[in-house]
C-alpha cells in the first residue's frame, strides 16, 4: 500500500527530469534509501540488513526502473513502477553487476550521488565491477540536482511532517507527568519513547539528549543511568516517524530549578527562533538564516558547526542552515531552527523547532516553546 | 559510558592485528558504523543522520585512531581510544578529506570493506579525492579478515545478545494477549513494539511481517490496515536492540484456525530447525547447513536466498547460510537457522531461531517456538 497515489510520483518524476534536461543527463543511478523511496514510494524496514543492494534508475524520458532482489519484488509490485528487474540475492558470482550494468549501459550521461551528505551502499568493488564494464558511459555528480528537487515538499509530504510533529508536540506536552527527579535519564527516555509510540507514531529511531546542572555537555549520547537532580537541564531531541517522515526537534526542561544563566540562555535561544521566523523567507539564503541567529546569540567560541537543515524522509536533509550554504529558501521546504549557546565551560543548550517555508511567514510544525525553560520535577 | 571495559577492545584489536599480521595489512580504514563500534565503543544513534562521515584507522601496531567531527569528540573522549582527531562539520571545503588523507599517509597497504555487505559510508567525490592524493598507498579488500574477526563474539557480547533474544521472546509469549480477531494488522504491530519495550528492549529498529489467510506473500512489508481474519496466518519478525546488540527471529500464529497445509508446513520448519540444531556444530560449513534444511524441506521452487546468518550489532551480517557459503562454524558464532517454505501458490511461511554456536549442540538464545502452530484470538 504506497503512502501516495502515482500522481504524486509522476510530479516527482516530471521536476526531476526537467532538472536532468537542463543538466544533459540520460539518467540517474541510486543506491540509498531516500532517493528510491521517493521516486517509487518503496518503503520497508529491511534496508536495516546490509546484505543485499537495492538500485533504481531514473531515466531522462521514462518511468523508473528498479534492479532490486527477487525478496522486495512483491513490495515494490505495489508501487507505481512497471519496469522491476530481480535477481536471487545474495548471489556468490554476481549481486545484480551484470543486471545493473546491462541497463545503464543504455545511457551515456548518468548522474549520481557523489558529494556532501551521500553514499554508496553497494560494495565498492561490485560498483568498480559495473565502471570497467561501462568504460564509455560518464558517470557524473548529481548531488545538488537531486537535493534541490527533494528539498521542495509537496502538499502531501507535508500533511506527514506536520502529524509527525503535532505528535511529537503531544508527547512533549505530558513532559510533567513523564519526568522527575530521582529519576534515571535512561527511565526518562523510555517513558518518553513509549509516549511518542502511544500518541501515534510509527517508530522512534532517533531519540538523544542528556542532562547535567547548569546544562549539557553532549548531544549525541545514549542515556545514562544517572538519576535525574535538582538544578539539572534535562534536553530530550526526537526524530521520531510517521509513514517514514521525521520530525526532529528537541525540548529544555529544568528539574526543580532554573539557575539564572540557565534561565538566560533559554531566552537567548528563544530570542534567536523569533528572529530566524522573522527572516525565513522564499528567495532568502541559508547563510542569512545562520547569520541572524548567529547575531542574535553574540557569542564567541559557540563551534557548532550548524544552526537547522532540511527535513523529510531523513532525521538531516539538505540543505544546511550554515554560513557557507547559500542556498534560497522556496516554499515547501521543511526546515528545522536550531540554534546553540555555550553557557559556561563545556555546558551547551540547543533549541529546536520545524517549519515549513511559505509565501509570508513560515509555519510552525512542532508547537513553539515556551518563552521561559519550563521548571518540572 | 562505554558497553563494554578496556579489556573487550584490547582483545579485539589483538585478534584482528594477527590477522592484518598474516595479510600483510598496514593498516585498516572504515567509515561505517558497526566496525566503528566493534573497535571503539562508539554508541550513537547520531548515524541516523547522512550529513557528516566519521572515519575510523586500526594501525597493524597500536590503538585506533578515530578521524571524526567535532560534535562526537565528547562521546568518543569516554571510549577507550587516544587518538582523537577532530574538524568542524560539515565544512564547505574539506570535509575530513585533509585530515584523512595526512592519517593515511603513513601506511602502504591499507585494508578497506569492499565487499559483500559492505557500503562506503562517505561522500564518493571525497573518497576518489583521498584516493588522489595516495597514488602510492595500496586499498585492499579486508571484508573477509574483518567479517571473519567480529562473527565470533565474545562472551560479553553473547551476554547481550541473550539478554535481548530473551526478552523479545517474552515479549511473543504474551501473544495470545495482544493479538486477535478483527484487529488491524497495524495494530497488532504497534501493540508488539510496546510490549517489546515495556518487556526492557531499548529500540525496535526492525518489525516487519504479515498476515492472510493460509499464508503470507511478503516478509519485508510495513503492515497495512486489513483486520486479522479467523484462518489468517499472522507473522511478526522483529530486530529488537539492547546495547545496540540485536535479536532478529519471527513467530507464526494462526487466528481461530490453521488449515491442515499451515499446520504441515509449520511442523515441516520446526523438523527443518531441529536438522538444523542437530548439525550446528564447530567444523561444519554454512553450505552444509543449508543442505540439512534444505533436505527436510524438499521443496521445489523455494527460492529463498538464504536460510539464515551472523547476527550480531547488525540485524544481520556474515556468514549466511547458504549453498555457496563454505564459511566453518566455530564456537562463539551467533546464528539465525531460518527455514522458508511455500505453502501454496504465493503463499509461504518463514520460522526463526537464534542461536550460539557452541562446543557440542549449539545454545538457543530465543526461546524455542511450539511444535505445532500455535491458534490464538
Amino acid at each position: 500500500m504506497p503512502d501516495f497515489p502515482p500522481a504524486e510520483f509522476e510530479l516527482r518524476l516530471e521536476h526531476v527530469q526537467a532538472a536532468m534536461h537542463t543538466a544533459g543527463l540520460d539518467a540517474l543511478f541510486f543506491t540509498t534509501e531516500p532517493e528510491m523511496r521517493y521516486f517509487t514510494g518503496f518503503r520497508t524496514l529491511f534496508w536495516q540488513s546490509p546484505t543485499r543492494p537495492w538500485f533504481l534508475i531514473v531515466p531522462a524520458r521514462s518511468k523508473p526502473v528498479a534492479i532490486i532482489p527477487q525478496i522486495g519484488a512483491e513490495l515494490m509490485r505495489q508501487t507505481w513502477l512497471e519496469d522491476i528487474r530481480t535477481w536471487s540475492a545474495p548471489d556468490e558470482k554476481d549481486d545484480g553487476v551484470s543486471l545493473l550494468a546491462d541497463a545503464l549501459g543504455a545511457y551515456k550521461s548518468v548522474g549520481m550521488m557523489r558529494g556532501r551528505e551521500t553514499s554508496l551502499r553497494m560494495p565498492l568493488g561490485d560498483f568498480e565491477r559495473v565502471l570497467a564494464r561501462l568504460p564509455s558511459t560518464g558517470f557524473k555528480d548529481a548531488t545538488a540536482l537531486v537535493q534541490g528537487v527533494m528539498q521542495v515538499k509537496s502538499a502531501a509530504e507535508i500533511a506527514k511532517l506536520a502529524q509527525i510533529c503535532a505528535i511529537a508536540s503531544k508527547a512533549f506536552a505530558a513532559a510533567p507527568a513523564l519526568f522527575h527527579e530521582g529519576q534515571p535519564i535512561k527511565e526518562s527516555f523510555r517513558k518518553f519513547k513509549l509516549e511518542l509510540l502511544g500518541t501515534g507514531a510509527d517508530d522512534v529511531p532517533y531519540l538523544v539528549g542528556g542532562a547535567g546542572q547548569g546544562g549539557y555537555t553532549d548531544v549525541i549520547s545514549p542515556p545514562g543511568s544517572r538519576p535525574l537532580a535538582v538544578g539539572d537541564v534535562l534536553m530530550l531531541d526526537t526524530g521520531a516517524t510517521l509513514d517514514g517522515y521525521f520530525c526532529d526537534f528537541d525540548r529544555n526542561f529544568a528539574i526543580g530549578h532554573a539557575c539564572d544563566k540557565v534561565k538566560r540562555a533559554y531566552q537567548t535561544l528563544h530570542r534567536a527562533v523569533d528572529a530566524a521566523l522573522a527572516a525565513a523567507r522564499p528567495g532568502a539564503s541559508c547563510a542569512r538564516l545562520f547569520a541572524t541567529m548567529a547575531e542574535v546569540i553574540d557569542q564567541e567560541g559557540n563551534d557548532v558547526g550548524r544552526m537547522g537543515h532540511g527535513l523529510g524522509t531523513q532525521l538531516t536533509e539538505s540543505p544546511s542552515i550554515v554560513g557557507f550554504d547559500h542556498s534560497i529558501l522556496k516554499a515547501g521546504m521543511v526546515m528545522t531552527l536550531e540554534p546553540c549557546m555555550v553557557i559556561e565551560g563545556q555546558k551547551i543548550m540547543v533549541h529546536e523547532e520545524n517549519i515549513v517555508i511559505e509565501n509570508g511567514p513560515p509555519r510552525l510544525l512542532s508547537t513553539r516553546a515556551p518563552a521561559e525553560i519550563p521548571v518540572i520535577g
